[in-house]
This record gives C-alpha cells, structure tokens and sequence, in this order.
C-alpha cells in the first residue's frame, strides 16, 4: 500500500506542472467561454487496473474549486471496457480544461498498474514479488512507484539514497565485487541494505562472502538463476533482472527467487486509453 | 527544428526535478564513495533516432560541475545498436550517479522521436505531416513534442492557450459546431488558429461555413477521409486522428490530408535500450 | 473575455510576490499591532474602469484567511469618484496590512483598462479592434491582458511563443521580407499564425506574396495605411501600429484596419488613484 | 547608492519571471530560425536617465550565455535621443528574443529613473530630499526604489517591516495619533524607525508629544507646511507628501522640509522609448 | 508581540521544507500502514516558555487536512513538566508522521524563548531589554526572532536591510569610525537608524560626534559600560553585547543599558524536551 | 563520508533561504557602501571540528562571485583556538555581506560536528558507533547528518522514508510489538531495514521473533543492555538511545552495543565560535 499522503503531495506537484504546461499562465482559449454548469464521466475505452486518481482529484481542484469528483473506481481497482471511473460536476468550463491533463495523469498511470498486473498474474502461487526498477520517467517516479504498487507489485528502491546497490559500474570501478562491498559498507549507515549485482556464480560466492544481504542475479539462463538460488540457500534475498519479459516471468518465478525486478513495467506500458463524456 | 534555448531551459528544470527524486537531499549511497576519475560511454543496445542528449548534458552539470560531456550523436541524428551516443569524462562517483537519470531522458525521448521517424518514414512523398498531441507525460511536454520535432514531425499546439480548438465536448456543450465556433470566435485574438473537429460530412459543412480555417476529421474511414479532402477544396486546412496506427498511416496520407495527428507518438511509444559503459 | 480561471491563478502567484515584497517575511511593523475587527471600504478617488479585483481577493486571502471581501464593481465596470469598489471586513490588523498591495495592483490594472477604453471609445462604430502589444510590465504580463480585455480591447499575442511575428530586426537578420518568411514557416506548427510587419508598399506586395496571414503596417502615415488596406483587399488581416496616440487613433481606424495595437495601453497609462477608507 | 548585489539577484528572479511570460517554456517560434551571429544595439528613442542595465545583461544571459553585452551607459547616467546605451553581441536567433525583455525592463526603470531626476532638479539647493512610496509595480519593489537612487532620489521605507509608519487609518483605528503611537512604539524593536502622518498642526503637536522621530505632513497646503516645519524646530525629521506634481515641488522644497515623498515617481511615470537596432 | 500572519506564513514554509526532509516526496514507511483514528498530546518532559506552536498546526495540516489540533499552551506561556501543551486528533497514520517534524520546532523554538525568559528574568526592574542577534539558525531567523520575543525579549535588526549597523570590520575598512559613518550615512534613507559598535570611550566620542542614534558597546567591562552610559547621557540609545552570559547580564542591566543583546539565545539554547503521547 | 555533490547542493539551497532572510531582496545597508578589496580570515575563537565549510563558498559565491575563498581546514579538521580556517579575498562590500550568513552556518554545524566527536572520543576501541537521530533543525537535516559523520558518527535514517523504525507509539497503535512489526513488514519493500524498539527484554523476544532485524532497546540501564545485547546474540544488530549523555556513553558502548544514537548531537549542542577577521 503506498502512503497516501504522499502520493497527493506528489500529485499535487505535478499536477501544477502540467497545468503551466498546458495553460501557460494565459488559460484556455475554448474551454473559458462556455459558461453553464455540466456532468462528465471519465470512461474507459479499455480494461484495466486504475492508479492515479488522486491526480483527477488534484487537477480538478487546482483548475476551479467549484469542481466535484465522485470516484467510481479506486487506485488498484480494476476496470473493464466503458466502465465510469469518476464523475465530473461543475462549471463547464472547468470540466473542459480538466480534461487532459487529468487523462493524461490516468493514461500513463494506469498503464503502468495494468502492466504490473499482468506480470503479477503470471507469478502467482510462487514466492516471487514483482518489482518495479529506477526506469521512471523524470518528475514522476513517486507516482509510478506508487502504480507499481497498485498493479501488486513492490516499489524496490526509491532512489539512490535509501539503500546501496553495487552493479556492473561499480564492480569496474572498484577492480571487483568484494573490494567495492567493503568500500561502499565502509560508507553506509547501518538502516541502508546493501545489494550487490552479480554476472556470474563466482561473483555470487564472492558477494555472499563479503556480505551482501540481497543479491541481484542479472541477465542469467534460468538454469543458472535456479543453480544460483540454491547455492544462495537462505543466506541472502535473491532478485533477478535483465530485460525480463511476460512470457519469462514465471519460469523466473519458480526457480524460487524472491524479486523479479522489470524495467519493462514502466518502459513498454502503453498508456490505458481513458475519455471524458459530457452528459449535457 | 525545435528551439534549442528553450530545449535547454526545459531540460535544466526537468533535470532538476529528477535528480531531487534521485537523491532526495541526500545523495548517492553507493557511488558517492568511489574515488578518482574515469569515462564512461552511452551506448544503444538498439537502433533509433535519438533526442534529449542536452538532458545528458544537464544532468552531467547539475550533479557535477567537473564533469565533461562529448556528443557523438546530435537530436534528430540515427544510430544503429551499439553505436557510441556520447563520451562523459570526470570523477568517478559523478558519472556513476549521472547514469541512470540521464539514461531515462534519453531513454523516453529517443522513444518517442524513433517512433515518430516510423510513421514519417511511412508517409514519405505524401503531403501529410505527422503532428504530435497533447496527450504527453505531465512535465514532459515541451520535451516531448521537440522530440516529435527531432523524429521530423510537428508539434502541433503547445497547449490550451496556443489557438482554439473545438472538440466533441465542446460542441455537446455549444449545442451544435456553428454555435460552438461563433463563441469561442468571439473571445479569441486575432492571431490565434480556429480549429474544429468533425465526425462527419455534415458538421464539416457547418464547420467551414462557420469559418473555420483548420478542420479535424476524427475517426473517419478512409474513403470518407478523403471525401471530406476533396469537399475542402482548399478552404482549410485539413486534418486528421482518431488511433491512428503505423499499418493504416500511409493509406490516411495519400488520402489527401495536410496533417495527421498521433497520440500513440507519446502513449505507445517503448523506451529506446541505452546503457552506461565505464571504461576502467 | 479573459479566462477568469487563469486571472486567478495570476493574481495569486503576483500577490505572493508583492507581500513577499511588502512583508519580508517579518510582517508589518505597524499595523500588526492594532486588534479587534474593523470594516473599510476600496474608494475610487476619480473615475475610471476596473480590472484586477481578483488581486484584491487574493491579497486579503494571503495576508488572512478571516477577510471577507465583498465586491460592488466587477473587472471591466466604470466608475465614478467616490464610487466604492469593493469592501474588506475582518481583523483590523489585516486590513491595514492588504491595504497597500491591493491596491498597487488595482490602480496599475484599471490604470490600464481606463486608457484603452479611452482608445475603444474613440474607435466604436469601425471595425477596428484596440490590441495590446508585448510591452508589459515584466512579472505581470497575463494580468495586463486581461486588463486590455476588461478595457474593451483585444490581447494580441501572449509572447514570442504563441504566434509568429516577422519584425524589422528579422527582415534585416533575414535579408529580405520573402527570406524571412520562408525560414520562420518552414519550422512553424500549422496552428500557429504568421504576421509580418511591413514598412512599405512594397514590402506589402512581398508579404502578402510570401504568404502572410496578418500583416502589420508599422508607422505609416494615414494615407499609406488606406492605401496599403485597399491593397490587401482581404486576403490578409491588416494591423496597424506605431506611436499612436488617442488623437489619432479614430483616423486609423476609419482608414479600414482590422487592428490597432497600441503600446500606450500599458507603457503610458497613469495609475487610478484608489484610497482605502476605514470605517471605525 | 543602491546595493548593486541586490540589484542583480532581484534583476535575475524578475527577468526569470519575464522570459516565462515570453517563452511560457516553448520558445520563440519566429527568432528561433536565425542562424549565424550579429551585433545589436539598444538606442534610446528620447533622452532620460539610465535604470536598469543589470536586467539587460540577466536577460541576454538566461536567453543565452553564448551573448555578450557591452554597457555603453550605466544606471543613473543621463543618455540623449539617439544614444548607444549598450551593445549585445552573439547569436541572432538569442539576440531576436532577447530584445523585447530587456527593453521592458529598460523602458519602465529608466521611466521612473527620468521622472525622479526631474523632480531632484527643481529641489537643487534645497535641503529636501526626493523619496519614493510603497506605489511601486507588484514584483518590481526593489528595482523601483533602485531606480529612485538612479535619478537621484532616496528609497524610503522598503515595505511594512523596516519602519513603522502610522497613517490615517492607523490613527483612525487606535482612536488618536497618541493612542496610536503609544501601541507601536511597545512592539518595535529599537532600531525600527516611528513615523507619524498628522494632516492638522494639532495632530503634529500630539506627534511629536508622543515621540514621533519623523512626521510626515500629509496634504497640506504650503503655508501650513512651513507653519509645520517651523513649529518642529529640529525636533523631528519633516516628510511631505500628498498628490505631489512637479509645478510644486520646488514651492515645498523651500518650506524647508527634509523629505518630499512622491507617489507620481512610480504611478504616473511612463516609460522611456528605447529600441534594438541590428547591425547585420 | 510578533505579527502573528507574519509567522504563520514562516511557519508555513519551514514546515514545507521540514516535511520534504522527512518524508522525500516517497512517505512514512512506518506510520503509513496504520488505520484508524486516534488521540495524541504533545507532552512536556521538562518545564520551559513555549514558541512555535503553529508550527504544530501547520504540520499536521500540511500532513494531513484531517487532523485536528487543539492547543492548550500559546506562544509565550509557561509550562511545567509533564504539562499537555495540544492535542492532536485524527487519522494514526498522519498523527504518526506529524510528530518528529513539529516536535523539532517546538523543541527548538520553546529552547530559545526559555532561556530568553531567564535573561529576562535577571534583568527584571531595570531598564534593559534582552536583545536577539543575527546569529540565528539559517533558515529559521524569523521564527526564532519570534521566539526572543516570546521569552519576553525584543528581535533587534531582522537582517542588514533594516538598519544600519557599522561594526568592527566596517570601521577598519573605513579606516575609523567617523570616516565608516559618513559613508553610510549618505546611502541611507531617512526611515533607517544607523547604530555604531565601539570598543573604547574615544570610539564612543568619535561615534556621537558623527552622529550616531545608537551605540553598541562591545565586549567592555561593567565599569566601562557605566562610563560610557554615563559619557552618552541619552544622545543615544546604548546597547551593549559581547559573549553576555545569565551570570553578569543583572550587573550589566544595573549599569544603565537600554538594550543587552545576547547571542548565546540563539547559539546555546538547549532545545526544550517534549514528546507526543498517543491514547489508544 | 557524506556525499559532496549532496553536501553542496543542499548548501546552495540552505545558504539562498539565508541570504534572502539577511538581505530580504534590499540588500546590505551598512556594508554595500564600502569600495576596494580586502581580505578576511575566518578565525577560531575556540577549538573544535570543523564542519560546514561548503556553506562559506557558497555563500560568499552567491553574495558575489568576485569573491574568492581559500580554505585552510576541511570538514571533519580539527582546529585549534585562533586557527585560521579559511580566506575571503575580493570586494570589501561582499566580504562583510558574506561574514553573518557563512559564520551562522560553520558555528552551528562545527558545533554538531564537534560534540559528536567527543561522543566518538569516548567510545573509542568499542564497536560502539555514535548515530545521529531525526532531532535535527528544521532546514538542516542533510547538513546536521553530514555534520555528524565529519565528527566521527553514523548519520542513521534520513527520514521517514529510507528505513521503517517501529517506535512506542506504533506499538500502541498496533496493540504489540508483533503485530506492529507484521503490518509495516507486509508493505515495506525488500531493500528498507525494519528496525523496532523495544522497552523491556519481552518485548525485545517478541521483536526478534517478529523478525526484526535492527532493535533498538529505548531508555534501558546499562545492566540491562548488556542482559539485552547477550540475549540478542548476533540475529540483529542493536541500538540504544534515550537521553545519552557523554558521562555514560563509554559505559553503554562497552555493554556490547553496536549503536548508540543520541539526540543531543544536534539537540545541545552549542555553537562554535568563529569570528571574521579583516586585514585591511
């Protein structure tokens, strides 16, 4: 469950960024002159998993205080193909220059959810969490973290500054696994887990011996990934990357790792296309 | 060609953001301990147009001043899989903490601009241009629609205060497009565009005769596309949208139409593969 | 019509400013100490129209959630001396402390609506419609258009953004009206207008040849503008600008121009005197 | 002498303010196409007193490091019709867009700057100082006050916090000038100034019984003004003020007061016409 | 007394900035989870002088516009130990993320207002005020300003922009104390005081001399301080400070100062120890 | 060793709150009149570590970047009193400009800095680590954490978001320890510790069954610590805290403690004094 007060402070933010992207301080030239009050629904054009409807609440709010939402459908619901999602009510134009960038808030978040959900789908009954990556798309990784978490997924790090992951780069720069562990855990405070990124088995026995607590198995067969789950044996958390696709996930799954981390939940999410009808 | 000064202004604050996600105030656990300088290379694990490399720029600047940037590749400029994108140089902790926020940039833009160069490619020796929506990720915009730009299409408007364009709600609210049209005529300046979205043959009639100088077909067949080319004869601009697709965008093109819009540019577009290689 | 949604949004980002200016983050030294509730009273101290009543709002809101604020003239109302403009009712110390802000904000707007109603009134019965022009008071751009609106006048382009406008300094970098326009349209969006200012018949021809959809007559004598009118016969908008002044501007407008833009509005409009008037 | 370090740190917030207003984020559609470099020239279209080149200089820099600006006259120096004031030097296109900030900037400060100098000229030989009032543009305080300095004014109070002034509706609200006196003084601290607007000599008297450091006299006709100044012997600083106009100005200088406050300096100034001449 | 919408709206920003510190754009990974409401009260663990407490209210507010704040202590009052200085009422979570962040700005600020109340408390029935000094924590200065005169002291100066103070270094730049007054004094406006920092009774002569309103005595013995307090025989106000701790600063106020000014307020106040208890 | 691209951008954001708190957009009164060059020293009125010494560049770079700093201690140095820790070289107006800001800064975080290091001092030859807790000035966390590792400490979570503690009033809301550690275990993400504390030995079981992987044993004596650390026996790590104070830290860190963390870093710690000293 993502902390919802947070997820309205982030949406607020980036619902008055989109706002001066789409208003510019001037308004909008069509919408501004219909006067009159009027209902719309935001309707689905698909199915899906909803995630960011703090969003539709938000910009309603920040475009006129005299707009009303009623929601249908809460973050994590699921939706099914010209399903309302929420309603609408108020000045008409306000509705009209809501529109769009509430959608797009709902679209690309949604998307995110209803992706995340399918590779959930396909893993279930195994021990394996699906975990979204630091591919977000700039100025809205809270909110994707959190429609990670609405498709039933688990947010991973949020950034560099909550938790230590030693990858490839790091491994270079350092001239190996153990010697760039003991520099990094020289440096971190005792709250902040450190995960280590490994290629090969040999590195694996090499971070286990430095201490790793979470290792990460990256681009491996899944014979390899299953060889590398066992030899971990309890000692540390495993999660497996690597361009992991939908038709792999549970194959990944029941080789026994406990975090199967796809960049794909927010690099290949189509948006969920979603509509406004207004009743007149 | 996109305005680079403003490009650069819009990256700058974009960047901004996304290091602030990154870091939270308080910096990278893992990379913040390795010591001495290194360089590193972007390099495409897959072919596209690229956009945003000023994002790679800017993130390189903000993290660390003493951090040099060399660009191999410009904005609008092809690469196949493996090429060099560009060249950082400088302090090893800051390259590492530089890697994946610029990489989401160039990830997401070059997207973008790769699967607006499709849909150009697709309608080479038409008159038709491929126009960009107003369906981009909140806080992107200005970003996203110069990476439409750089995939050789156009940006169409900026947003709602850019020229007036009369859509389905609007004309629900109106009560029928003449009435739609005189209204939103009455408010708007001289230099802003007057563009009204049509269904059907009969309200494109009402649509130029109300003066319209841009007309929007909106989910029309093809044969009905090009009747409603034919009917304008010149009178308006014409264009059209409504889930346009790269199988049927040719076919749309030689329709006749002077502009097709895409939202799948900036909603079904994957991110492009880059990645990091520090070179010890 | 200004976006009355968008006003706002203005008014409450300048207000924030202007008390930041006012206030410095360590109050007021005066009246902060007065307590108890008061009532007082905006009073027009000479005649005019009224724009910016919304800063009057904001301003109460920011400096005290308790002023109410009651409003006896809306933006774009006239006047009288004496008349009362609207009324603050709440802790005496905020309404000493909103006194000043607001009123800045209301006599530089009203200053501004009065003199281009001066401008519209002199122009009634042609078709001529009274512009705004890009020299505005930096920082209160938005607010300064809708103050042309409520003075009867129209509000051109918001910036450099939102239209194309081929001036002097583009011909010049350009080597010639034609060259200019063909670059500036290659790279425009198709929403976007294209005006060029012309200095001579001449540079007319070229103009309307290259394709302008506006263009503007920069600092012709009356008979050239009638001259240059005749010869567009349609096939442009035609603007007329330069120096004008309230003695002239009937004349221009009879000559059959479509727009008169106006620098004066705003870089020549003395403030509306408008005192506060406690009632105790 | 204003502190030339704030000026530019408030030149850079408004400037940043102004070119968001120009450019809202998208850019300059006509300037933008300009290749190749040029030199400009700001030239003064009527003869003032310089203020505000620092915006000139922020201007060009946030449009584009790459311009180079060489001041040609500084703040607070006289220019004549025709006058080089500064030259900008650098790409075109950043040229182009830089014109019409900076000069807004130039056009209203050296408007209040020209304004001023008239004012100090007709009180030469006189002990009377010029001071500006709170009357200044929303989000322009401090450039305002500057602009004073510029045309050989003095700043006044900055705002509410750095000086207690109590005026009529202060006295008004405390139900006297003493009673109003007595509650201030117990709240400031000891290095705030007290003022005291008395418009009788019989609140004059009670002022500077209650210990007023500074009375102003507010509307007096210039006998009383002199009676005034005569009856406070030195006891107290004597500030005029009240709808002051340049025709009597000089009259009050030789009342013999110390400070001639006047609103006009910033409300009823308008802006000096200055140009950017291209050289190509 | 401080202005009170002044500090709101400091508090207002501090606690902002406070809440981004603590909860990263991402939330409370603890308190989040829990639902259901609840009751808390901020509790003294030791007794004090209390300040701050709309920081309280302006962080839960800003955590959560459900919660309910009740206060039982306002700013100034005195508390003992294990005194109920508010309560908190609504939802557990928020409560939860309420209380690190308010509980560092009432120990903080109720630190500094306690031990001005102690210095206030030495001086009691003499002529002295216990003054605070710019040594105040970067970023809190109007809130802790507002703490001294909670304690019962008086803010002094808000910063260098709202009087003039010529200190140590001033002087030797100037190369003596009447050479660094006139300088300042010819830059500064009428509404500003000009104070003078000497070390020795000539310093003190030359001060007075020159013009000098008031006169800080710094780091002098208390038989010098009473000569010089003598030597000004009220041509001045006197000031004295210089490392003034609780021990001597009676004997210091008994020599006849009207301003002690004690850095120690603000640079070695122990926060005061209050904790938040939740009845369940 | 905190991250110094961290450590400086979290200056440049605190040093600009500063200056605007000490300049307020006006500027220096006293300072700004004085012309040439100087140079200042920075000098210890008393021993200690240094901390903070980034917020003197900045500060002096945002003042005016004519300004040059030499730095003679960095952070985490020892210095003596009289040591000069620095030199600012430049404009004599911007040195005194800079001096207030930059030593509030140094004084307070070399404080932190300081008393943390007598903290580490004590535990010297234990495994003992000294940690910083969420006590910290509101504004100033990622400077008063870094001022805790220059001492010598660990600076322990950053906030609410990068490590999940589970406090006595979690325990409350939850009804027990195990069941508090459930709820927050079944949202955290796999990356984030789960700390819990505990105030008796059952509670301390219940927490390790629970599976807690930090404990932290609140206001326990020192029998009891050792009792606790025994019992725990490696399968977590474990902290104290509650009210330590340097007299029986060493005590606490021989009991076996891998953690001590203690408010009173950042909750008593007095600032250090640091003078300007101006060569002229």
């Amino acid at each position: 469950m993502a902390d919802e007060r947070a997820r309205r402070r982030a949406a607020r933010a980036a619902v008055r960024r989109a706002l001066r992207e789409d208003l510019a301080g001037y308004g909008d030239l069509t919408g501004s002159v219909f006067t009159g009050a009027g209902v719309a629904r935001v309707i689905a054009r698909e199915a899906g998993v909803l995630s960011g409807i703090v969003c539709l609440e938000e910009t309603a709010a920040q475009v006129d205080a005299a707009l009303a939402v009623e929601v249908f459908v809460r973050d994590g619901g699921r939706f099914t193909t010209g399903a309302a999602v929420a309603e609408l009510r108020g000045p008409l134009a306000s509705i009209l220059s809501t529109e769009r960038t509430a959608l797009n808030f709902l679209g690309r978040l949604s998307g995110v959810a209803t992706l995340t959900a399918a590779f959930v789908a396909e893993t279930e009954g195994t021990r394996a969490r699906i975990a979204a990556t630091r591919k977000t798309t700039p100025g809205l990784r809270a909110l994707e973290k959190q429609a990670v978490v609405d498709g039933g997924g688990t947010p991973h790090r949020f950034g560099l500054f909550d938790g230590a992951m030693i990858k490839d780069n790091h491994v270079a720069a350092a001239g190996g696994v153990a010697a760039a562990v003991e520099r990094v855990r020289g440096a971190a405070a005792h709250v902040h887990s450190l995960e280590v990124e490994v290629d090969t088995l040999e590195q694996l026995d090499e971070a286990l011996a430095a201490g790793a607590t979470i290792v990460l198995l990256d681009n491996m067969d899944t014979a390899t990934v299953r060889a590398a789950t066992e030899r971990v044996a309890g000692r540390a958390l495993v999660e497996v990357s690597g361009r992991v696709r939908l038709e792999r996930v549970r194959e990944l799954a029941e080789a026994g790792v406990d975090i199967i981390s796809v960049g794909a939940l927010t690099t290949r999410a189509p948006w969920i296309d979603l509509g406004l009808d207004l009743e007149v």
